[in-house]
């Protein structure tokens, strides 16, 4: 296998990788960055299929094994490059470089892309700014086996190697699409999924709402929580029983919450 | 009210605060720090008094309203410190501080020193290390009535200032305690408090045992999970359910839905 290597950190190659940390960049090239050996092993297993894999096995934890992922990438039609160590931390993003970063296709789906199970559950998070609560309500929605995972209005796009990264690479196993949030509500209307609206302010609780059939889970910002327009189209407004003093859990918290009282409703016997 | 004013970022005084951020001084001193005015406001309502509080006008939101806080620390009996903003700015350990930060009584309780009340509902928290996963944690059971969150074994000390910081001042407000894995357990036990805990290695989920009685959830470190001595002292041992490809939730998150479960059943009608 011969592949082009890099030594020089000011090579222009590594120039355009570090500009894929710009969302505007990523938008325009519909491309985004991946690292860490583990998240790429779990995109290949859901189809993804890096356009680039930079690699520095002197970096590598195990390169004897690791590097069979190098032949996988080719073996798909991607390119392989290999650094130097000093290359390769110029444009490693995360702290404890592994030796593996990708490039690969962006994430730019809206819910008509989305392929939808009778009954869907599905995740609304409108406005969430914060990559690693985003990637947070990944994990929780890969574990739960959500249908998809719906950015309404979204400060972050799916593509910020933040979101990636703390996603632990389920952004690219669980089905995500964005969208502005009236276009997500008429999807939902139009597909016929209720929307269950997470707010403090109702006397219903989430553990009160029959959720086996179809719904979509929305929830907001830690600051403000969900807009007029999604509490106005909600078919249920829910919340969660708080004890103390602190009046808001957790945006990716809250999520977890009323997701797995979802998964214990449909799992009932 | 005349108070202490420094301005020098050289002042002693400064670098003695600095080291409180190093555990080895924070328990040597039984002191820590607490940061942010919110946080602070929460830690005076649960009964705290800070030794001093440094002050920075100059970054404060909105300084007519938030200086009533300095009367009513100097009211309890706490020096109060007025600093200049590159004085404040050396000491502060987060962005964008809002210039208050003070000096409070450590966190080094046991479980004996817990006052628990009838069929009491506990966290234990083995090995956990990320500041961030044990104030994400001390939220959720502020906001779960947690009775109190036991950390055994543990990395990362109560008055960790990140800790403190991703608590939001819960820390202050749940009662906390901290002792060898073995003394946890011994304590349990003899409080006649049934352990359950979490391991993926079960069939049994966590919705299907009865948590209306006396309960401690354990949750150990995202890595390695709980050790074999929790799992061996384990009246129930229970999992999660998961659907996806990633087969760990976030410690956190793991917690989170547990203790919701127990706020669900205990609060049937």
């Amino acid at each position: 296998m011969s592949e082009l290597v890099i030594t020089s950190p000011s090579n222009p190659r590594l120039k355009a990788l570090v500009a894929l940390r710009r969302r505007r960049t990523r938008e325009d090239q519909r491309l985004t960055l991946l690292e860490g050996y583990e998240e790429l092993a779990l995109a290949l297993d859901a189809g993804v299929v890096p356009r680039t894999l930079f690699t520095c096995p002197d970096l590598m934890l195990d390169a004897s094994t690791q590097l069979e992922v190098v032949r996988r990438v080719a073996g798909l039609g991607g390119e392989t490059v290999r650094l130097s160590r000093t290359a390769f931390e110029k444009v490693a993003y995360r702290e404890g470089p592994d030796g593996f970063l990708a490039v690969v296709p962006g994430i730019d789906r809206g819910p008509n892309d989305l392929d939808l199970p009778k009954d869907p559950l599905l995740l609304v998070a409108e406005g969430v700014e914060k990559p690693g609560n985003l990637g947070a309500m990944l994990r929780t929605a890969d574990a739960a086996g959500v249908d998809a995972v719906i950015a309404a209005d979204p400060v972050t796009d799916w593509g910020n190697p933040n979101v990636v990264r703390s996603s632990k690479g389920t952004v690219f196993s669980v089905p995500v699409a964005s969208a502005p949030t009236e276009a997500t509500l008429a999807w939902l209307a139009s597909s016929g999924v209720p929307l269950l609206a997470a707010t403090p302010d109702t006397d219903t609780l989430h553990t009160d709402v029959d959720l086996t059939g179809p719904v979509a889970i929305a929830v907001g910002t830690e600051k403000y929580g969900l807009t007029d327009a999604v509490l106005d189209a909600a078919t249920h407004r829910v919340r969660i029983p708080m004890a103390g003093q602190v009046n808001s859990l957790n945006v990716a918290t809250s999520a977890a919450i009323l997701l797995y009282e979802a998964v214990r409703q449909r799992s009932r016997p």
